[in-house]
């Protein structure tokens, strides 16, 4: 019998004198998606969703997740060895007051923490010692981690990216300046890719490569990258701005910084890097990675691609659709056969480079789990009459896409029906809204859970999160979200933002609903305006199930969004589809009335 | 020639060896509506606005407002006098910094400023040092200052409190103990009105009494206040769990306290109140007032009591709106004289104590300044085609109110039908919202606003406020604002508090809209909910203009939920109106059809 992960950990912290160790699941860009070597949680719990952490003691261990994997983590995690602790009830800090002795002294990775999650454990557990390792106890006990990846840099064309790097580093550069600093420290692996139009294959479902990057003033930086990584190609891509230097090489020219004033995002950096900045005698200047704001507005270039990588998005999920619709009354599909087949489709294009996340292919009950991964033991036959619910997306150089559409298999109840109408008038009503500009994306949420309300229905996720371009399928600061007002951090929509529009319902035990458009922030101009107002525009071009529709509960507006979203999705696709094929997407999207005098 | 207030001040600076003093708009218990006494700001500038603050140095000196009062202090201030700054553009701090010398003592009164406020200005003018006089310059150059006002403290009866002082400070110790102080300090005058059942007539328009309270955990409470305040009556009725000591010894209670954990409220409080127990030795707890969340949920008397009270203000409203139909058409109305009728029709109830504000009675372009005050100077004739706005309230001893009806004088035009057509699908849109259980108001803002964003229209105010039962017109932390959203300080509604809903338009030259009604937090639970769900109960009773209403704008329900409001208006003062008055509420509160087809 092999010793588990959690007794070599433990040997390896007797071994390095630490009474505990903080085990969190991210890397050292802070990353929300990592590369497999740094699955540190996975490998030495068992969990496999993607955020949560673990604190180990000598005597006791504990598992920190939240409401999304209350379930999920009961299947992977044996609670013998590690006490299941939801957040934001409990924290690592507070189950440390509680646990550890008092003087405790207990191990932390300075490349995996920032500053802000490390005060909040000092301040709930004032009675141990917090010390930071040098090498990750993990990372020796771990004897089959995986390698670092060492696939290429690539080159993202300015055909895609609309801007050079160049111009881009000149504006950050002046953000730098702006916030009264001499260069800025660029850690999160997407601000990276954006801000020197590189992409790569080191993460799955993102296409990011591991690097840091140091950025002057006047726009010259200094990109820290594996040099394997750096192909002749790219080496001419970045030009004479940039210098280029090894990825370990990183801590080293933090140290060389001393008398500098230097921009480090707190929220987004890890205390290593402060702490080799204070070290070096460096001035810090706390403020946002100045790539954040500037990546969220799309330039047109990239308005442009978006909207091409929607159409082909929008035919391959179509396509989908017909298919099930043709095969799901056979009762011989299941959850995973059908994500397979969504997959193939999205394969055709030759621009398909990923998916963008794992998909979601939830039949019935399974469907009322936001976030839930169809697995071999939870898979389920598409059988009887419930719901699909299927949420995808795909990465294209041109763009992102995150789409999700819940069809009726069998015929639908009622309720189900009913349930289905006010989470689609919600999508229209956030879909319509014209705002001011300084609106925020919290104002807007309630316009998606109104019809819910009325009838003491509710979801429990936000409604809408930020989307990248070729980049991560969550991107800040934009979202549509109560909850990031309540917590002070809900920032004013600006053109060129992409965000989803996805509201939902779910009823434990029986189903799941979700409609999942991106879209788009636009200027929106009209005579008689007096303030500047804002809109959306949707990007996503697939059906919604008229057969869930219940036409009593919709207003004449909200059919008319209905009908006319259906026009402009045949309108993209049809000319791309023949046969069976087109025959569907005609029927799928014909008026409301007219499919419900066919259906009659 | 006197000397002018400006420069009678400076002169009591030099005397006092200072090179600048602040002159805020509050009194030594941060409050928003202060006594004569304490009006220092109006004494020095001229300025009769409800907020506002002053620096002054030997050469230069400079007020500074907020965006209601842009209009008002250039008619009130002498800019030669008085640079006029507008916040948050700028602030006294960055002021300062541009215009004081270094190393310049400026002097502050420590019991009328917050240290957060104080905390801002030292850091946005770090080359000045702010020092706490011992005897406030103003006091001592205004020869004319109004004593403190004398008058008794009154009990308030627990036929209309609803709960006893005893139970109400039991309450009030717990939350103090839970917060891990032994004592707290209650500093704002409608937190003690409330905490004691006490009010009184120190401060216009809000009935309180001037006093500070110290509350043990176990409920026992010391009451500061005036000896010659203290009626037979009010010594009563605070018994034996309530000390009473005078006003003038609070400072020295606060140098008994070393050793003690003492709660203290950072926003609501004067730093005086912090140095003192600093200086004592006192262990500082910063949290919330502990009444402010107990004061803003109205137990079921409150409830029955505002119920009351709103039935007794609709009928003075609507009594003098139908005076408006019939005497508006002779032309020779003004805001003034309109005003004062209004006031007139309230105080004809023996229960009438004050009004709850100064009156707003707008019309025209007079109306487009959300909080005009009328004078001499601006009094308009009531002639021609436009509108009328009248914000207004009153204090009963069972409830405070505030309503604002906005009104057609002669013929309104198709644009101001629209416009206040908008504005009222906005306010039913609020009024029928249901909403779970953890929803902040500022997520319920866009609900008011929405009809106006389609057509590129807003306004710049927030759309509800907290209000309280016969205390302050504006009582938090409730409210419906997304700018508390934005700030951070967006609190969960809860059942029993009592806001405004207050939509408006306002075009600047021409014309104001405002439809405000009081509303109550509910608790609405229905068969199929599956959220415990929230509503709001509409408390305010007087008709809504059926003039102004534009039919072809507004749906089924929101045309049912206007008609069955007028019923109950109709259903609740009827009964109380005769003759003219009486056929005159059948016409107004009548179904808008019937309204329609009589007018056409």
């Amino acid at each position: 019998m092999t010793d588990s992960p959690l007794a070599l950990l433990r040997a390896e912290l007797a071994a390095q004198g630490l009474d505990g160790f903080l085990v969190p699941l991210t890397d050292a860009h802070m990353s929300e998606y990592v590369a497999a070597y740094a699955r540190r949680l996975e490998w030495l719990t068992g969990f496999t969703g993607s955020a949560g952490s673990a604190v180990v003691l000598p005597g006791k261990a504990a598992i920190f997740v939240d409401g999304r994997y209350t379930l999920q983590v009961r299947d992977e995690v044996d609670p013998a060895d590690f006490e299941i602790c939801g957040v934001p009830q409990t924290s690592p800090g507070a189950w440390l007051a509680a646990h550890a002795n008092a003087g405790a002294t207990i191990g932390f990775d300075p490349w995996l923490h920032s500053r802000r999650e490390l005060d909040l454990i000092r301040r709930a557990a004032p009675g141990v010692r917090l010390v930071a390792v040098a090498a990750n106890p993990v990372d020796r006990a771990w004897a089959g981690q995986p390698p670092r990846p060492n696939g290429p840099a690539l080159v993202h064309d300015l055909a895609f990216a609309g801007e050079t790097h160049a111009d881009k580093r000149a504006r950050i550069g002046a953000a730098i300046a702006a916030a009264g600093a001499e260069l800025g420290v660029i850690a999160a692996l997407d601000s990276i890719a954006w801000a020197f139009n590189l992409r790569g294959t080191d993460v799955n479902r993102t296409p990011v490569v591991e690097a840091f990057a140091l950025v002057a003033a006047d726009g010259a930086a200094t990109l820290f990258i594996a040099p394997e990584k750096v192909t002749p190609e790219v080496r001419a891509h970045l030009g004479e701005g940039v210098q280029i230097r090894a990825y370990a090489e990183f801590a080293a020219a933090l140290a060389e910084l001393g008398g500098r004033r230097v921009l480090v995002d707190p929220a987004g950096s890890v205390t290593a890097i402060s702490d080799a900045l204070e070290a070096a005698g460096a001035t810090l200047v706390l403020a946002r990675d100045p790539t954040v704001l500037l990546k969220a507005q799309k330039n047109p270039v990239e308005v442009a691609g978006t909207r091409a990588a929607h159409v082909r998005d929008g035919l391959a999920v179509s396509r989908f659709l017909a298919w099930l619709d043709r095969e799901a009354p056979g009762g011989g599909l299941d959850e995973l056969a059908a994500q397979a087949k969504l997959e193939a489709f999205r394969r055709e294009s030759n621009l398909f480079r990923d998916l963008s996340f794992d998909t979601i292919s939830a039949f019935g009950p399974n469907g009322a789990f936001p976030h839930y991964r169809s697995s071999a033991a939870t898979n389920r036959k598409l059988a009887g009459d419930s719901l699909y619910l299927v949420d995808s997306g795909a990465q294209y150089p041109d763009g992102t896409t995150d789409i999700t559409r819940t069809v009726a298999i069998g015929t639908p109840t009622p309720e189900m029906r009913d349930h289905f109408t006010r989470v689609l008038k919600g999508h229209i009503a956030l879909a319509e809204a014209r705002f001011p500009r300084g609106t925020r994306g919290g104002q807007l949420d309630i316009l998606a859970r109104q019809h819910l309300w009325a009838v003491g229905l509710d979801y429990a996720h936000g409604t809408g999160h930020g989307v990248g371009s070729y980049l991560s399928v969550h991107e800040g600061p934009q979202r549509i979200a109560a909850s990031a007002a309540a917590a002070g951090i809900d920032e004013p929509l600006l053109p060129g933002m992409i965000l989803s529009n996805e509201p939902g319902f779910y009823r434990l035990g029986s189903y799941g609903i979700r409609i999942e458009n991106l879209v788009l922030v636009v200027e929106d101009a009209r005579p008689g305006d007096i303030e500047p107002m804002l809109a959306f525009e949707t990007l996503t071009l697939a059906p919604i199930d008229l057969r869930l529709v219940a036409p009593a509960l919709m207003t004449p507006a909200e059919i008319a969004w209905l009908d006319s979203y259906h026009a402009r999705v045949r309108e993209a696709l049809l000319p791309q589809l023949a046969g069976a094929e087109a025959r569907w997407l005609e029927a799928a999207t014909q008026p409301l009335e007219r499919a419900l005098a066919a259906a009659a």
